[in-house]
């Protein structure tokens, strides 16, 4: 039994995990786990264990630590992508799920001056990062903001190189960004990419005052969220060499 | 009105442009396109036009062409990407969208040992194909093959690049692979990416034999359907400096 359970940090204590409701309730209906399997568990913030089953109740399984690792599957490198809420939910899900394969740390909904849309379905979109963390076999859960203006992120990010998706003559073809300013060595970066009707020429100057680089993900005009999925494997992929 | 419209080849004759019957349409009822109007057209074969609207009918739509350009939008590169046939048919539409997006040439559908399918929805994903093509104002349509085995893959392909995604210690870090055999003057690339349960290791021996080189897509166990897109972006993003 190989396939990866979610449990928060909380549930592990003195060299034991207790696996949470709907966890459990996978392991016994779905997987059949029995007591003496082996499972390896991830808390969502790096920890990676493989445990023991000692006790498979109907309220609930209890494991025995039998190993521990930290950051399995994890990039060197932090990267948020910051993108526009999309008037199709469904397109805004296939980006966090593909997003969260592909390594990304922090995920910011944004909300520009041409958003259609102001929330999230938070619940929802958790689902979607818990099963895409356990599927691809990494041990962090990005973090899903709420919805944020530009300038919040611009505000909080600490991100060393920072770029902004733009189609257009002025901007820099985001391979020749990544590799001149060495996204092979930094820790962190911030990708912008704006919803379905791109960014507002002011919003542009907000982002190129802020030290922001314009990139170009090339001769085709993607779609917003096959740009943020582009633009985190440009990134990510950087550093596997 | 940039709105693209998709004609083929035979729709343009003598400097004219007859509109197909659904392009028509939709110029009529939705763009609500006018005599005098400009339209973009692509032929799904590398022509772009620029037409002027001379008669919009009940029956037809009719230009005539004031400029024509070659190749706009298409990458350098000619990049084949055959992916493993997938259970959920909705992933595989997924797949062929970003493609089209990320400006892949052709798609081959995958039957292999461990493939639980072997059609596609021609028709559905021949539609998404053109909404892709001109959405990102590209102007070839990629072919989309029917199911095809390995075998077949491998000996109709001219790539002068051969990659099958494998995750493993064996298998080199993608960007690598693409940099150190310069993928960025290479002509024509050949992807191969497996089913949700991968490739057999007799399929990984018959690809090895025949010159591929084993690729590792990152720490991360990704989906089929996202190792393909990813792939594609790495190697296309190659030649976008």
């Amino acid at each position: 039994m190989t396939t990866n359970f979610y449990a928060p940090p909380s549930a592990f204590r003195a060299g034991r995990v207790v696996l949470p409701d709907d966890e459990a309730r996978h392991l016994r209906t779905v997987l059949r786990g029995e007591e003496g399997d082996e499972m390896t568990v991830v808390d969502g913030e790096g920890g990676w264990y493989r445990a023991r089953i000692d006790h498979v109740g109907a309220e609930q399984v209890v494991g025995t630590v039998v190993e521990q690792r930290e950051e399995v599957g994890e990039p060197p490198v932090e990267v948020t992508v910051a993108l526009g809420l999309l008037k199709k939910r469904s397109r805004f899900e296939t980006f966090v799920e593909k997003a969260v394969e592909l390594g990304v740390r922090r995920i910011v909904p944004l909300q520009t001056q041409w958003t259609e849309r102001d929330s999230i379905r938070e619940e929802r979109l958790r689902k979607v990062m818990v099963a895409a963390m356990k599927q691809c076999r990494r041990s962090r859960l990005p973090d899903l903001a709420g919805p944020q203006s530009i300038e919040d992120v611009l505000a909080v990010s600490d991100g060393e190189m920072r770029l902004v998706c733009h189609p257009g003559d002025e901007s820099v073809p985001i391979q020749q960004a990544v590799n001149v300013k060495g996204a092979g060595s930094v820790e962190s970066v911030l990708v912008l990419v704006g919803p379905e009707g791109g960014f507002s020429a002011a919003e542009e100057e907000e982002m190129i005052s802020a030290k922001c680089t314009a990139v170009s993900m090339g001769a085709r005009r993607l779609r917003a969220e096959t740009a943020g999925i582009a633009a985190l494997n440009t990134v990510i992929m950087a550093q596997n060499r």
